[in-house]
Formats: structure tokens, C-alpha cells, sequence
């Protein structure tokens, strides 16, 4: 990813710009911080003053020293803003080559790095990446828990628990807590110190950003369901209390809506869909799936609960990604032999999302499930039985389990997986085909967000019907789109105006769970669809 | 002069204004935050929403309960900024009328006034003004002597001193601590407390300025003059350390290089300079003329030393106005009776530089001085005696004095007085004539501003050619026009783009001082002037 970040975010468009300043002379009295401004309006293609470019109070008052000090030459960090560009600090010129101290110079010592940092905020775990703004190169990244699950495992709980006295503060700091100690383990392993870092970008869901910024989340979640604030402004990042340098900046994608929210901004950012000349699609697949379609001229975007049965917890053996999680599932429809893959190779302990999706394609594709998403007796012989007086298919028995106990995917389950699936197809269907008006034929690329989404086998999941029948080239995998459009944004800070462009453009659907949505969403618990012309690839000659 | 506030700048213009904001509805999940900034910029009357409003974080953190509670009204402390305009303060409803406390607000309490402060900031003295921002109404004024003369009396003491260690902090402090004492001063006078001061505007010369801020100022008075910023950006009052609310914002206005400052730019917007249909002129006498001539259409500015005669510590018995100083002189022209009138009608200690300049034209229009400046023996008598082997003219004698010696004035003070008075007529003619093209009859209006200029006799001074023989009644006397243009802005924060305008067109005019300045100065020497066609109404028949 670092490679695409490098050809996209460089080529001098990044936040940190080598300028050079008109030397004062009897004839042209305009004073250093004019001159200082113009030069980074002519650097930053900025016509006009009106606006200018914001110099905080503590750059200035040593100006006159530093720019004679540096013949006039210097690096600039800047970040633009909602209002205006930033200047947010002036490093003297030389150290992007040479790292040599300056002699003379009332800031020489030792090189260092200018360095930003891109946050996916999420509600379950939080990944931060470490970026060195000059050379746009990824020094490192680390995940960990989102710690305010002590309060809640969910946005719903921990709202109400922020509505409680000190409970907002409290989550905030456990939040931003988190994020320091993190950031300095990263800068810690990559020789720097937090003082290096300038700036920070964050993208999360609507709560997450609130919670973040200690703003009253209670409204999210109560009837019409109002965020406070749609685009948070630009802030000192000091004012929430991050640790890195006293003049840092923090940015947070800004929001739909409640239920759209800044991780997905960042996604449409990094996708390009916002620059797309023919229509794409991008899912991003949680405990919601968040679907925006469109291109450069429109766009279209709704969130509906998709994908409960996909994620640990709500299947009994479902789990997210670990050493011995069965990721990949196969099974011969001849021989009906199952093969399965786990995570570092590790005995078998429980089953992810994506090698559920595997592991129900390949049960249908050879027989052992019907259309009806049922257990065939006869086709699944003695991997049935009875568990707590539940019809389970034994994936792996306790014998060469790494749990003792037999890794099994129950009738339950599979009802729950057939639900989401089907509820998944009928959300793309209404917004591709209802609300655009367009085929599922017509879309230039299928992206899939999010960790869940980057292990999903497009045609396992085409083969349940839960992906649309087309192109398997089309997919593509995006990873952690909410982390790669914060990180775009510090290699590329003019992608901000796209940010803003994005937020006004898009038109928000709210899912109408009418009569209508729940004739197609019965027709797609069939497998893979009740009409199966819809999926002429899916090859049916074991069923 | 605050009935002329209330005219111009209330209205619904101020800085504090009452907003409805649109209520939330299922069909219109818009933010709250998004909600209030489209209110403001329904009442600012801003177009678009790309800037939009500037939300602090605070403001932002309890936004939703305040909202609900004040049923989505509320009053508004904004101001204008460079880039965008922003909200300081959010503030219940109804305290605008009643002052009741509100029930059930999280905020409610004794109603507390909405402050501004004005500040001219002179180098020898600092007025400030406190101002009622809802009423619009002037509470009260305070002057008091720059804390920095301790460090020394002129600009160029102080700035050498700034670049000695520690200095500039020394200076900053000084100033700082003195307008937080003084500003405490005026709100115990008033009732009222610092907390409640959320908007201070500040005009002084371009060292004054960097001195309040703290920003290096050393290149001002070395060639070739470079102030460290023109335009200084709106501060947290708190950065510069004001003691007035801790939301609070400081607004300095803008120079135009380091020999034309702020304070001027307030002048032209108090003056109404930039608003004019005919040329206008506005002059500036203190140490330095400045001047200013122009229209809506084009301003032209220009500075020089003109009035060194003219005040305190020049001349032998010039002083600034106080109880005892001479501040007016009659001279019968027939019987040479001589009239004085002094400050207080306390005993006379000296003569201030009006009363100095009603003297000169006395002499003159008597014919006790010649049209050279010179004393006429024969016409003074014995006024006039050797004091100290230079001839002096004795205005009071020792036996009528408040000092036990002669009150007089001598030929090297009165030769002062000719230089200043020539030079400031020939810079007036070489901007309005050889620069902006006009005769001295275009002009529609001539302003004397500063706290000298508002105690001069135009009669006097046009007796003594130091101003053109123009028609009495079109010269305005302006007081304190550095403070009024800084109250100004508080009352109508929307003149920050004149503000911004006035800077941007004005062409300042370095004061060519050649040949041709050096002819028309000797001519101008003369009493009234060596070409007696320019003074045709004074009356020359007792010389």
C-alpha cells in the first residue's frame, strides 16, 4: 500500500513543502509574514489573498531571525483547513537532504523527521499508521482494542454510559489514552519521539468521532437521531489531549449522518469513487453493511444491518481472524473431502466470517445443502448430528480440534448466515437497481471495505448468492479504506477540498424496509437466488 | 461620540446577535453544530457554506442539551476574522431582555453583560474603552501613561531594547500587565467583571503592535524597515495574556509597513475615508504627520517628521495639555493686549502645542513676529528680553506664573515651530497636489485626528499657513480616531473587510525629501507663506 501512497500522495503535493521567500529590499517594505504567506500561496496554488494562510502566533515571533538566519529558505509543514490553509510549523530548509545540524541557526541540532499519524477510529479496535510526511513513506502501523470496551462492546452502550456524569469524559480519555500510548509505541520502535509527529488524521463512525472529541453523543441515538456536529473543525491537537507536538494539528473525517459516518468518507476517498468516470460500488461489510455507489458525477450511499451472522459472537462458532481461526474451506463435490486452512497453521479452533461464507459455498456446491440453505441428510452422511439438540454439520471433530470440542456449524447458524446474505443482496439490489437505476453489469469495479471484507472470497460469496454474479476481476480489495483515507489525506492535504466535495455530493438513502424489500429479500434466502438466472456462473451440476 | 456608535454600529450589526435555530425533524438528520453555523450564516448574511462558521471545541462538547433547553434560540457573540467568522460564545435567549435566570438551563445564573474592549495602544499613552456589546453603549474610558516608557520614551529606545535578552518579554509584559490593570479597573467601576470581556480590538503603530504581541520587531528600524507581519491574525486573547475571558479573541489591526500603522488604519475607518464620493484628507499630527488623502475610490498615504516643535520636551515650554497649561492665546491686534486661557483655569505652568500654534498666529496677525518669523523689537516692547542669551518673548511673567519663572517663548523655539509648520504645510501640498493631482479646495473634508490635533484652532493654524487657507467649516475634528476605529469594529464586526479593503488599496508614499521638497519647504518658512496668494483670508492689515 505504501508504494500506491508514494505515487499517489507525493510528487511535492504533500504537508511538508521546500519554499523559497522574496528577500526584502528598500522598495518592497511588505513585512516577512506577507512575504512568508506568498510564497506558500504561490506554493500551494492559491490565488488570490482573501483568505491567505493561517500563521499561528508562535511561528511569527521569532520569524524575522529564523528566515535571515536561513536566507529566506525554509520547510514548511502546512494542513489545509476548512477556512484557510495552515501553516503549522517552519523547519529551517536544509534538513530534508542532509540532516546536518545548522550552524548559527537559533534551531540547529540533530535532524528530525516531520512525521504524521492516520487513525482508523473503530468502534472494536483502532489501527494507528505512522507516517514520515517528507518522504511519504509508512514507518509502521499497530492495532489494539478500542479500550472504551470496558465500558460497552457496543456504540449503543457506551452512549448511554456517556450520558452519565463523567462518563464522557471518561470515555473520552480512555479513547485518547489509548491512542498516546500507542503513538509512542510506534514512534518508539521507529527511533522518533512524539514530538516529531504534526499531524493527525482520524476517520470513525459518527459515535466514535463524538466520543472522541468529548462531544455529547447522546442525540446519535435518540429520535430523529442528530449528531452535534457533522464537520468537526481543524483542532490544536493538544485540546483533546494527544500527545504529539504542542502545535499538531487534528483532523476528523467529517459525517453523513448518525448512521454514516466519517470511516465511511474516508473510504469513498480512497477508492477514487469521487473521481470514477463509470458508476463502482464500495461495501464496506461490519455488523452494518455500508454501501455507496456512484462516480464523479454522482453519488448514492446507504447503511443497513447486514452481515449479524457474519461476525463472531452471533454465530456460536464465528469468530474474528487469530492463530488456528479456519479461514478457508474447501470441499471436493465429487469425493465430498472437506480441506480446511487455518490462520498461522495452527490447529483448529473456531471458524471467521470469511471461512464461513467458504465453508456454506462449498456445502452447496457439492450437494450438502439444498436451496432452501437446509442440511441434506444424505449428502452430509455422519458429519450430522445432534448438538445440544441442534442439527449441526461436525466441520472438524474434538479429536483434531484445538478446542476439544468439535468445531460445528449448526442449522441455527446457517439460518442466520442465509439471512445475511440475503438481506446483503437485496440492499445491493435496491440501491444498484432501484435507487440508481442501474444492472449490477454496469459497474466498473466491486470494491469490498474493511477487515472482514479483505478476506472474503468473491466466489464463495457469489456462489451463495450473496455477491452479485458478475466479473470476478471486478472486485477488489480495499483493506482498511477509513485508515488509507486518513493516511491519503497526510500525504496529499489538498484531498480536503474532495473531502468536503464528497460530504455535500452524496445523497444519503434511508432503507425502507417496505412490503417490496421483503419480497426480494425471500426470494434471495434461496441459494443462491430463487431466480437462478441471476447467477448463470454459479455452477449447479452437483445440486 | 457614543450616540455616533449607537447610530452606526447597533442595529442588529454588532457582535452579539439572537439566532432561531431550525429544529430537527426525522426527514433532516443535519447536525446540530451544522444546524446553528446555517443560522449564523442566515443572519451574517454570508453567502455559501464552503467557509462557513469557526465552532470552538468547548462551545461544541454540551452543544445539543443547551440547544434543547433554550428550545433552539440563543444569543450569539460572533466576530469577523480573516478567514471565516466565529462563534465565541453561545448564551441563552432571554437575557437580552429580562436578565432573569433561566430554569433549567445547565448555563442559567444572574444575567452577566457582553463586553468589548477598545485599546489605542500609543506609544506614549494607552486609552482604552469598554464597551456594552448588546446596548452598543460606551460604559466608560481609561487612560493611562505606556508602562514601557520605564524602558524608554520613544519606539527605537524600546525596540533595541527588545533585542536584548529577555527584553521583548520584559516589553510585552509591561504593556500586557498594564491593560489587564486597567481594564480590571474599568470593570469594577462598571460592575461588572473581566470574565465578561470576550472581544478586545487594539490599534497602535506598527512597533506597538509587535511589542503587545511579543513578535521580534528589531528589522523595523533597520534598513530597509521590514515589520515581522502586516496583518496579525485574530488571537485567543489568551496567547498574548489578557486577563478577560478565556474564550475571548484579540483582534490587532493591520499595518500598512513599519512607518504607517494600525492606529492609522483605524483613523481612515473612523473617518469613513474609504466610504467617501469626494476626496477627503485626514491628518495625523503628533511626532510624525500622517496623512491621508483620498476617496471610496483611491487612498494615498504618506509620513513624515513634522511637529518635533510642536510638542512637550521640544520646545523649552511646550508640554502636553494638564491643569496650569496654556491651551489658548489672544492677541489684541490693535492694543497687542495679550489674552491667555488655561487648563483648569489653574495658574499658568507652560503652553501645550495648540496654544503654542494660537501664539505664533497671534504674534503674527499683530505683527510682533515678521513675516519671517522673526520678533519685532519695536512691536513687542519689552516682552521681549534675553533669557539665558537667546531672545525670548515672555508670555507670563514670573509674578503671574504657577512655576516662580517666566512662562516665554524664544526665537530658537519659535524658529521650531516655523520649520515644523513649514514642513507640515509642504507635505500636505506635495500628497494633495503634486501626488494626488487636487487642489487644497477639492478636498471635501480635513480631519485632524490624534489628541493634539483635536485641540488645535484651525484659524490659528491656517494663520500661520501650517494648514491651507480653506473654508473653516470643512475642517472636523476627529479625537481619538486610533480608539474610535477599534471601537468601531466591535460594534460592527462586518467593517473588518473595509479594514481589510483600506490596506489592500491604500498607496503609501515615501516622502521624497529633493530639491524640489526643499524649495517648496523655504517657501512655506514664510509667514504665511512666501506666495501670500494661498492665504487670501488672512488678515495681513497690522503687519
Amino acid at each position: 500500500m505504501s508504494s500506491e501512497f508514494r505515487e499517489r500522495g507525493c510528487q511535492g503535493r504533500g504537508c511538508v513543502r521546500y519554499i523559497e521567500i522574496e528577500k526584502p529590499v528598500l522598495g518592497n517594505n511588505t513585512a516577512d509574514a506577507q512575504r512568508l504567506e506568498q510564497a506558500l500561496i504561490r506554493e500551494l496554488g492559491k490565488e488570490g489573498d482573501t483568505q491567505g494562510v493561517k500563521i499561528a502566533l508562535h511561528l511569527l515571533k521569532t520569524l524575522p531571525a529564523r528566515l535571515r538566519t536561513w536566507d529566506y529558505k525554509a520547510r514548511a509543514v502546512v494542513f489545509k483547513d476548512r477556512h484557510s490553509w495552515r501553516l503549522v510549523e517552519l523547519l529551517p530548509p536544509n534538513l530534508m537532504d542532509a540532516g546536518l545540524p545548522e550552524p548559527g541557526c537559533p534551531e540547529s541540532g540533530p535532524a528530525r523527521p516531520v512525521l504524521g499519524a492516520a487513525i482508523d477510529l473503530g468502534t472494536t479496535r483502532v489501527v494507528i499508521q505512522l507516517l514520515d510526511l517528507e518522504s511519504c513513506k509508512t514507518l509502521g502501523e499497530i492495532g489494539f482494542d478500542n479500550p472504551q470496551v470496558v465500558i460497552g462492546p457496543d456504540v449503543l452502550a457506551r452512549i448511554h454510559y456517556s450520558h452519565k456524569p463523567g462518563g464522557l469524559d471518561q470515555l473520552q480519555r480512555l479513547l485518547v489514552d489509548g491512542v498516546n500510548d500507542n503513538l509512542n509505541k510506534l514512534c518508539r520502535e521507529n527511533g522518533c519521539a512524539l514530538d516529531d509527529i504534526y499531524l493527525v488524521t482520524g476517520a470513525g463512525n459518527t459515535a466514535m468521532t463524538h466520543l472522541f472529541l468529548g462531544i455529547e453523543a447522546f442525540e446519535i441515538i435518540r429520535e430523529p437521531y442528530i449528531p452535534c456536529v457533522n464537520i468537526p473543525d481543524t483542532l490544536k491537537a493538544r485540546e483533546v489531549g494527544l500527545a504529539i507536538n504542542g502545535q499538531g494539528l487534528l483532523f476528523l473525517f467529517p459525517n453523513i449522518g448518525s448512521y454514516f459516518g466519517g470511516d465511511l468518507v474516508a473510504g469513498i476517498l480512497f477508492a477514487d469513487l469521487d473521481k470514477k468516470q463509470d458508476p463502482c460500488l464500495m461495501v464496506d461489510v461490519g455488523t452494518n453493511a455500508e454501501i455507496v455507489v456512484g462516480s464523479r458525477d454522482w453519488l448514492i450511499a446507504c447503511a443497513g444491518a447486514a452481515g449479524p451472522a457474519l461476525e463472531g459472537g452471533i454465530s456460536k462458532m464465528g469468530m474474528t481472524a487469530g492463530p488456528g481461526v479456519i479461514d478457508t474451506v474447501m470441499i471436493d463435490p465429487l469425493t465430498r473431502k472437506v480441506e480446511i486452512h487455518t490462520i498461522d497453521e495452527k490447529p483448529p479452533v473456531g471458524i471467521c466470517g470469511s471461512g464461513m461464507i467458504d465453508l456454506a459455498a462449498a456445502l452447496f456446491l457439492s450437494g450438502m445443502i439444498d436451496i432452501r440453505g437446509k442440511f441434506s441428510r444424505q449428502a452430509c452422511g455422519d458429519r450430522l448430528k445432534e448438538i445440544e439438540e441442534i442439527l449441526s454439520f461436525v466441520l472438524v471433530d474434538k479429536e483434531n480440534s484445538g478446542t476439544g470440542g468439535d468445531i460445528a456449524l449448526s442449522q441455527v447458524d446457517l439460518n442466520s448466515l442465509t439471512s445475511s446474505k440475503a438481506a446483503m443482496y437485496t440492499i445491493l439490489e435496491v440501491i444498484v437497481k432501484n435507487t440508481a437505476g442501474l444492472e449490477f453489469e454496469d459497474l466498473e469495479t466491486f470494491y469490498v471495505a474493511g477487515t472482514f471484507g479483505s478476506f472474503i472470497n468473491p466466489v464463495s460469496a457469489i456462489s451463495i448468492g450473496m455477491l452479485p454474479d458478475i466479473d470476478r476481476s471486478r472486485f477488489k480489495v480495499l483493506g482498511n479504506s477509513s485508515l488509507g483515507g486518513a493516511a491519503l489525506l497526510l500525504l496529499d492535504p489538498s484531498a480536503f477540498d474532495r473531502i468536503m466535495e464528497i460530504r455535500r455530493s452524496i445523497t444519503y438513502i434511508e432503507l425502507n424496509v417496505n412490503q417490496e424489500f421483503m419480497n426480494m429479500f425471500s426470494g434471495a434466502k434461496f441459494y443462491p437466488h430463487t431466480d437462478r438466472s441471476r447467477f448463470p456462473s454459479v455452477s449447479l451440476e452437483f445440486i
